[in-house]
Parts: C-alpha cells; sequence; structure tokens
C-alpha cells in the first residue's frame, strides 16, 4: 500500500506516473509481454467512462453489437493503407484445436476489415442507412515499448462504425463524433484538449481524413485522447458495400469509424495527478467521497461510528457513490494518504470533536494542505458535499486550462520554436510539405498534433523552410 | 426480414431455431468458422441480461475487473485436469509482430489460469481476503459443431473469481452464486430451472465440485443455463496462492469460479418461443412495448401520429423501453409478424377508430389471436401497460414451469425410462458409478444433468444396474 511518498513528479516524469498507476491500484502488469490487468479500481473508473460515453452514444442514434475477435488474415490486407499500417503489429492464430489452420486467424487489431465484409452483406437498400454502430471490447497490437495504460498490446476500447449514403452524411457524423469526445472530456473528465485534422502522415491507415483531439499532459507532451475518422469510399471499395439508392442505382457507402480507449485513463492520470497520486474528476471517481472515523479507544468509535453511519445515509440518499474506510489497524493519517493516492475528490473526516460539534472536516483532493479544509454542520451536509464537488469538478478543468494555455506558444521563428517544444506547445503555421513535418520532428521530437478547423484568416510563414503557410498547426512531443 | 413463416417448431426445431435467430436479427455468423456476429437486437438483449446480472454481482460483494485475453501457453498445462479439458480446444497464437514467438500464447478458454498467477502476487494476508472479482469478457474455444448462441469459436460471459481464507467460505459463495443465477434466470428471464451437483464425469475440470442450473428447452432437452465450481485448493496449489492468516502461519486459498454466457440467450429463445417466433420476457426485452400506427392517407396519419406521439410520452415517462414503428411503405400486417418473430412482449395498436374512441388496441405476444387482444382507454394508459407486462412475465414462468413439470417423470423401471428420455427429463435413482452413466448415455443419450441438494429420504434403486442408489438424478437429452 502506499506508506512510501510516490516519485516526484518534477524530477522523474515517467517513473512517477508508473509508480502512480501501481500504487492507486489502477493496473498491473499481464504475465505475457506487454499485457494489462485493469484492477477492480481502475476498471471501475473504465466502467465509469464507458457509461458517460455510451450514454452520448445512444442519444446520438448509435446501438452497441458484439463482432468476432478472430479475423481471417486475408481482410487485413484488402484496403492497401490499411494493411500497410497494421501487418508489423498482428496477433496471428495459426493453430486451432490442435490443428495448423489453413488460413491464419489475426486477434483484431481494430475492426475496420470484418466490419466492411458484414456491412455489405447487411446492406442492401438505401433504407439500411445509416448505420450506427457501436462495439465495446479489446484489440491487441503487438507493440514493442509498452506502459500501463497508454500503450500495452492489448487495450480496451469502444469502436464506432457507421456507413451513409452520401459523402456529406459520413463527414457530418466524423465531426459529430469528435464533438462528443470532446464534450465527454471536458465536462465528464476535466480534460480539455485542442482538436483538429490529422496531417497526411499522421492519418489513420485506411482513413481519408482523421480527427483527433490531443491534450497537454502534466510534462506539456501531447496525448491524443480520441479519433475520429472519415473512411470515405476506400472500405466500401475493397469490401463491396454498395446500396441501392432511391434511383434503383447501385452506389458504394461511406463509411466512418472513431474510437476512444483505457488510454483516456492515462491521459486523466496525467492531466490532474500531483506528488500525492492520482486526482479524480468527481463525475467520475469511483468513489466520490471517503470518510474517514477517527477515534483512539472503543468508546469513542461507538461515538463516531454512529456519526458516520447517519452521514454516509445522507450522503448515498443523495446518490453520491461513498466509500466508508473502517479498515482496522491503520491510523488515520494512513487512510488519508491511501485516499490521497488514489484521488477520492472529497474526504470527511470525522473525530469526537466534530461529534461534539455537530460538524464534520471536509478536505479537497485538489487543494492539499490548510487551504482545501473546512469543517461544515452535519445537518444539511448533502447539498454542501455536492457543491464542493461541483466546484472540484469545475476547477480541475480550469487549472488544466490554464496550464494548457500558459504552455502553448507562437514562436517567432524556428529558434524559438524548438526552445517551445522542449517544453510545452508551439501554434504556428506549416507549408503543409511532409519535408518540413519530417525534418521538425528529427530536430526536436515534436510531431504535427492536429490542425485546427477555425484559422486565422492570416496563416504566417511556415515555420521551418519560411513559405507561405497553408495552415496553422499544434506542434508538440507526444506520447 | 421476416415475410415469409418460420419453418414449424414442432416439425424441424433445430431449423426453427436456426431460422428464428436470423430472422429475429439477433445474431449472424462470422467470417472465420464458428464465430459469431451479435446484431444490436441481440446485443442490447445482452446487455439487458449482464445489467441484471451485475447488478446482482455488485450487490453481494463482488467488483469488475479487465485480465487480459492471451495467456502464456504454459500456465494451462499446470492443473492436471484443467490442461486435460481445455488443451484440445485451445485457439494458440505463434506469430507476433511478425515474428515467431519463443512462448506461445493461447486466447483465454477460461481465466482461471491467469488469474491463479495473478491471485497469487494479490494475496498476501489473510487481510486481502475474500477477493470476490468478475469479468465481462469473451472466450475462444475451438468448438467443431457450433450453432449461434448455443455453441460458438467465440462467446460473450461472465466469469467470477473469487479467492478465500476457508473451505467453508468457499462452499457458501459457489452456493451463493448458483442462487444469484436462478434467480436472474427465474424473475427476469423467465426460466425456471432444475438445480444441483454435477457428478464427476460432468464437472468443470479443475473443479472439486460444480453445481449447475439446467433448463428444460422447448423440445424438451436440457440445456446448462450456468455453472458455479468450487475449485477447492487445486488452482491455489497449482498456482500458488498462499495467505498468511492470523497465526502467522502460510495457507493455500480456496478459490471458485461461476459463469453465464451468451448461450443463455439460446435457453430464453428456446424456453418461450413459438412459431410466430421470439417471445421475450418483459424485464429482458430490448423494447417492451411496440405501437403500431394504423393510417389509410395523409390525413388519418396526422390524425394518428398525434396520439401516437401522446401515448409514447406517457409510456416513456412511466419508464418503459418503447419503440414506435413509423416506416413507411409496410403495410400494419408486415410489422405485426415482424415485431411478433422479434418477440416484444406488448404491441399497441393505434389507428382512426381507436382515436375517435379515445382507445388503443393491445396485443399481447405470448397470447396469439383474439384472446390475447383488448382495447383499453387512453388515459390512465401508464399503470395499465405496466401491469399487463408484470402478468406477461408471470405468466411466461408459470408457463415454462408447468411445461417443465408436465415433462419430467420418474421411470417404473428402465424401459420406462427410456421412453422419458426419449422426450422428456427423468427424475430417477442411481448407484454413484460411472459406468451406469455410461451406459445409459450411449443407450439413449441422455446423461446425468445434476443432483438436487434436497433429495428424497428413499433414493430407492439405480434405474439402470439395480443396486442401491446413492441419489436421485435428472436426467435428459441436453445441448
Amino acid at each position: 500500500m502506499s506508506e512510501d511518498k510516490l516519485p516526484s513528479r518534477s524530477e522523474d516524469y515517467n517513473d512517477w506516473y508508473n509508480s502512480l498507476v501501481i500504487r492507486a491500484d489502477l493496473a498491473d502488469y499481464g504475465p505475457a509481454r506487454g499485457t494489462m490487468i485493469v484492477k477492480p479500481y481502475g476498471w471501475t473508473l473504465w466502467e465509469n467512462i464507458q457509461q458517460a460515453l455510451d450514454r452520448r452514444f445512444k442519444s446520438t442514434g448509435h446501438v452497441n453489437a458484439g463482432f468476432p475477435m478472430l479475423i481471417p488474415k486475408s481482410f487485413i490486407d484488402r484496403e492497401t493503407s490499411h494493411v500497410e499500417g497494421f501487418s508489423p503489429e498482428l496477433a496471428v492464430v495459426t493453430v486451432g484445436g490442435g490443428k495448423q489452420l489453413e488460413e491464419p486467424l489475426v486477434v483484431r487489431p481494430t475492426s475496420e476489415t470484418i466490419i466492411g465484409h458484414t456491412y455489405a452483406k447487411w446492406i442492401k437498400s438505401y433504407r439500411d442507412l445509416p448505420l450506427l454502430v457501436n462495439l465495446w471490447n479489446s484489440v491487441v497490437r503487438w507493440e514493442l515499448r509498452t506502459k500501463l495504460f497508454l500503450r500495452t498490446l492489448e487495450f480496451w476500447w469502444q469502436e464506432g462504425h457507421t456507413a451513409h449514403a452520401t459523402y456529406e452524411e459520413a463527414q457530418e457524423e466524423t465531426r459529430q463524433m469528435l464533438d462528443v469526445y470532446l464534450d465527454f472530456a471536458r465536462n465528464e473528465a476535466a480534460v480539455p484538449a485542442f482538436f483538429g485534422r490529422k496531417s497526411d502522415s499522421e492519418r489513420f491507415p485506411g482513413a481519408d481524413l482523421t480527427y483527433s483531439m490531443e491534450a497537454m499532459m502534466g510534462d506539456k507532451k501531447a496525448l491524443q485522447a480520441a479519433t475520429s475518422h472519415n473512411l470515405g469510399q476506400n472500405f466500401a471499395r475493397a469490401f463491396d458495400i454498395q446500396y441501392l439508392d432511391q434511383n434503383n442505382e447501385m452506389q458504394y457507402c461511406w463509411t466512418t469509424s472513431w474510437g476512444l480507449s483505457t488510454r483516456f485513463i492515462g491521459a486523466m492520470i496525467m492531466t490532474h495527478g500531483d506528488d500525492q497520486g492520482l486526482i479524480l474528476p468527481p463525475r467520475l471517481a469511483p468513489h466520490q467521497v471517503v470518510i474517514v472515523p477517527i477515534y483512539k479507544n472503543h468508546d469513542e468509535k461507538a461515538l463516531v461510528m454512529e456519526v458516520v453511519e447517519r452521514i454516509s445515509r445522507l450522503l448515498e440518499s443523495s446518490g453520491l457513490r461513498l466509500k466508508i474506510d473502517n479498515r482496522e489497524g491503520l491510523t488515520p493519517g494512513f487512510k488519508f494518504n491511501d485516499w490521497e493516492m488514489r484521488g477520492v475528490p472529497l474526504r470527511v473526516e470525522i473525530g469526537p470533536r466534530d461529534v461534539a460539534n455537530e460538524s464534520v472536516g471536509l478536505a479537497r483532493r485538489d487543494i492539499p494542505g490548510r487551504d482545501g479544509k473546512s469543517f461544515v454542520p452535519q445537518e444539511g451536509i448533502g447539498p454542501v458535499v455536492e457543491e464542493i464537488l461541483a466546484k472540484i469538478q469545475l476547477e480541475l478543468l480550469e487549472r488544466a486550462t490554464a496550464f494548457r494555455d500558459a504552455n502553448t506558444h507562437q514562436p517567432r521563428d524556428y529558434a524559438h520554436f524548438k526552445e517551445i517544444v522542449a517544453d510545452g506547445f508551439a501554434f504556428t503555421g506549416w507549408c503543409g510539405g511532409e519535408e518540413c513535418e519530417t525534418s521538425i520532428k528529427n530536430d526536436t521530437k515534436a510531431t504535427n498534433r492536429c490542425m485546427p478547423f477555425e484559422q486565422p484568416k492570416d496563416v504566417g510563414l511556415c515555420i521551418y523552410c519560411g513559405r507561405a503557410a497553408v495552415e496553422q498547426v499544434y506542434f508538440a512531443r507526444a506520447y
């Protein structure tokens, strides 16, 4: 458990992150190289993320389905860019039921191909469109350098797959789902993100267009937190997804796909966490409130626990997710540290003095020390706690937004650019040339994260080659 | 869509089942042999099953987690009975990232082994016990003869895995989870089941004790609908799951596992379905009510749709899951058949005459023809519909229970036994000998389904060998 301090976040960010994931009880390494076990505390967080997203998917007309994890290997080869992107990362089943398979099966790295094959069967006419399906599952990509949540051999995610009659509808869907992700990130996870179009070199293999949201982590590196792809007619042509239109003519469909994964938990950790551990936004936290009873002997315990029970009933009747830490043999101080490590947004302390004063002590996780502490009357505590949680939720977003903006700069020249991306995001003009992107990457490790939809009238000059820019771009080093 | 009639249930049960699954839009075949795609309608049913179970798991103290699907192949070999049971069914990944793997990985057929490996790391002392974890995932078993929902290469399920300090606690858990399944099956799915202990030959590979629930399908065959295993110390010893007890001594844990899968959807289809298609219990149905508007022209449509909208708002405010079938170009008759095929428990018909009479027509899915139809006033329709749905739920259970009991008999002698198991369940004495079980199976295809916990005082003689019986047993042919 969390008796020792975490490595310092400012001194060794990587070590801080890895220790936090383990010590906050979020995840563990699986026995096969690069695999991850999501522990109950981390999984509950993932369930809360799932619910917040699923609600949004359903209210925008999507339905869930279940697709097989095993895909004939030949499927992957059907779309040219897709095969190039995914072939090196495949896990291949060559033996089944003790026999060598005639055609090997791959464990899905993503489901565009099996979806393409299936939609070609399901879609006959314009009446079958749009087809709006989402899958909650896990996928396998043979990553060589892995890190819990951020990059693991297997990860959990949702993958949306839609088919439309027109380009415009597919484009609208692609954009809508990016908005859904942004709304979720902002209002549930308190993660503010830049967003926009990916350059050709950063696009999903098989997409015409990829949109992404890019969040700034505590070490000022970027993390791609979700993507939404307009697949054009690429998969429709590769898998023959056609429909009979209203004029009785066969047309290829236009398809999209979009996804958000357990990687997002990494984004939350690195957006909000501090040297004491995790800080979770109240809307997604497994426990929004933890009550720690404080007593020295049996009599005090009886007095205190009576109030603890009463307060917990009050808070639970407000619909709050609550934990009472009644573990024996551990000091209150140990418990405080433990729940701080796990990022519970608000701690309620109840000791003999609180019983006498008919009050409780509150400690905000996001404001360490005295500034985050207050005493409030036991009466009417429900609405008070709800209000504080709402405030924490808002202030986490404000803090992350201020941090992001304070560390995003417009460079004067390339020397300045290099300084900026060594410790932040640069927002600057780009000529659109892949050579400039590559040179910048080789020089600085910073990549083109995304190009915002709304561009200034004057996009200026390319920060690398000095020619006229076509767009302004966020550059940053990224996870 | 469902324009043609289904094959008759009484004439060709197998053909009826397969056609129904496709025509009710529940599932489809995947491209790799034996795999299944669960379509949105079927998946929504599965989500409702998941929620009903998950609620019960959480209220009995379990938490969910996520475990990797890829397991080092050597793990499977660690428990003697387990390796014998599962080795022939494995899908093996031998290539990853373009390279031959040094140690092959198997796609989990079930997770006892990786759980064993992990619990050995997580569990240190008696304070860490009991550990009560459940996983929602999918598993792969290389089945040769597959059938949608009943037996597919990959299927979705939950697998619970718990570790305890004592045999008694593990035993209590094993029994508790069987009760959870029985309660779910009975009160949510309206599936009554016999339950009890499995004989040695039918036990889970690696368990000391397997409990199962056995439901009677419409063709009077048995379907094992869920199992709960007391694993004793078998996996604890194979994977070294030990804890320090209160006397500071190392002890092996006692573990359990229990599961219910998408197979249960097959059980629901075959318990309630009829020649018109699926019949779903209201508590799990994706749509509890479908409203079909009836009109001949534009004016009638305007009148009718106004009432449809009002009624739907009323019903949705009662929390009902509702579908309005406003598809154009389809006759009401077609729509009636379509929703009957999909098993929606209650149909609301609203036409011009209903508008004039301020009433609506109701048609119960479980009672075909006139007997299931009624007209009720629009005013106060919410509680009326809720009451009818509750009645349908109850009567489905009663009907299934009556059917099960009418087709379960106690044989006079072995000749009579053979007659009974040709078309029903036999409940009779068994000497406990595996030879008798095997002979019965070879003779009649009937297997020992389970042995009830409560046994009559006089268990009589073994139906096969005539020696003293040790227990009474349900015998039946099974899926």
